[in-house]
């Protein structure tokens, strides 16, 4: 088998055409080329779907775009509090990790658990603690500051609302500007096959602005932000994280395609148009299967995604 | 429709007759029997079967028996760290709750979350400072303590290792001595169907013995340890937390019933007796469907468990 495939995506909601200048437009384009240059490379050498799928969400985290790693937003006592998980197809092997401060990045803690813990999911200063021990490597919280991040946490700071990444208005920040006008899911995430026959899906998040109480959305939530399995489908999600753990989403995909035989993307769309819809859960989410079938299916005005397989496909996306 | 029907579960594992005394026996049967009474009493009014699992599962907290509430385990710093979840089967609506402490009913908690809050899950300080501004009952550490769960945290406090609930020998607390000689996994949980046709389920734990890292089962992870959909069925897991998040169990048994048309009983020997076993995934789960069937399904040694319906079924078990 030597058919590989990495798709990505940074997050769904209302991206809209005209409120994209070309020079924001740009830059999306090129951290989302710069994510699947770094998955699709490994995949190219013969590394694992598990490593791909590994570097292109570290290569989101890392870019201040995205609502995960450095770019996460604020929560409501200022700090950022980051959730992460990944799966692998073969052993169903996973690693989650929910509500951790100062990682630099946090998929790269799950899936330090997945590898180098007897446990799936920790949470909390707990996390913290096991990073240290395990050499994950960790910033200050300077790193994760930014101007326009910032400027949507001080508006809302009053208030005991929470807001989805960016539907909320930015009165200063010329920098960002429309790009926050805009109702988005922050979320990054992959899913990737290897030439081995073996996927993975990977989600990374920094959650919602102003969020309190330790709120936790689906990202780290196995089988429903991230779910991977040979026999079916490996699938990383973005969106309302509620519905989509109420739905069970990713896992969902896999049962209709194990059960109901459905294709990958027929189980997608399924799960994205009627059963999430029917529960206000609005969002997307892209996956493989192991057969070499890709998709990206978002019920929102826009999905940051791309995709590269080794038949030649290449494209990067952001629009309807 | 005048069918009703209550099952209750108090964790699952090596839990073998000869390891008993009548003693011993007759009180873990008088704790299932008043967790029984307490969801029963509810349904027989016409309550709900979100208030009926809710009051069953709160009595099986209160009780030191079972390594919930009340009765947690020790963590490695000595603290006691609880997760529960909740779910209703009408609208899909669920509350989940991780690692807080001094919570008198976390499963009161992932109510309070379901009912008074946008989310779904919360952690850690932050679903303690929601639980404070809602008014959820707090005990000192006090309350939480008990001898043996202390003698339990004491022997293997130098070592890295956890424990699931009871698989480490106690020395000498004579008071519980054999039930602590079990491997078990400590868990409760409830699922119900009320005369209204709705069903629900519910799921606490004090986790693992020694655990670390801020580790999270499957008892606070909706499709894992606790789903419910009017659909199909109203399920509550105890068994191993890491393969059961692997397995997605609980919405698994969802989907088999949903995609290929299996009873609830049928899909849960699927998922228990098939998927679990090959992931060695030891462990059982209760639920009910909408139609008034109920089933009790495990792998390991025991479980204790019991059933009571509107048709005259009132069973309490512990052994295969």
């Amino acid at each position: 088998m030597s058919t590989y495939t990495l798709v990505i995506h940074g997050g769904a909601g209302t991206i809209l055409k005209q409120d994209m200048t070309d020079e924001k437009e740009a830059a999306y384009r090129k951290a989302l080329d710069e994510a699947l240059n770094a998955g699709y490379a490994l995949l190219a050498k013969g590394d694992t779907a598990v490593q791909a799928v590994l570097a292109a969400t570290m290569s989101l985290e890392d870019n201040i775009l995205f609502n995960a790693g450095r770019g996460s937003v604020f929560a409501k006592d200022g700090s950022q509090e980051m959730d992460a998980s990944i799966m692998e197809g073969q052993h169903l092997m996973a690693g989650a990790v929910a509500a951790v401060r100062n990682i630099r990045n946090p998929v790269e803690l799950a899936y330090a658990i997945m590898t180098k813990s007897q446990h799936v999911m920790m949470t909390g200063q707990g996390a913290n603690a096991f990073a240290k021990l395990k050499n994950i490597k960790t910033e200050p919280d300077e790193y994760f500051y930014s101007e326009f991040r910032h400027d949507q946490w001080k508006q809302m700071q009053g208030s005991e609302e929470a807001a989805l990444d960016h539907n909320i208005k930015i009165k200063d920040s010329s920098l960002i500007k429309n790009m926050e006008e805009n109702k988005k899911f922050g979320t990054v995430g992959a899913a990737a096959l290897d030439i081995h026959g073996n996927i993975a899906a990977a989600t990374s998040t920094g959650g919602m602005t102003n969020k309190q109480f330790g709120r936790v959305g689906d990202s780290p939530i196995i089988g429903a932000g991230t779910y991977a399995n040979n026999k079916t489908c490996a699938v990383s999600c973005t969106g309302h994280g509620e519905p989509f753990i109420r739905a069970v989403t990713a896992y969902d995909v896999s049962c209709l395609m194990e059960y109901k035989g459905l294709s990958l993307e027929e189980a997608m769309k399924v799960v994205v148009h009627d059963k999430l819809m029917k529960i206000d859960g609005e969002g997307g989410m892209i996956g493989v299967d192991a057969k070499g079938n890709a998709a990206l299916v978002f019920n929102s005005e826009g999905m940051y995604r791309g995709m590269r397989t080794s038949a030649g496909n290449n494209t990067i996306a952001i629009y309807k």
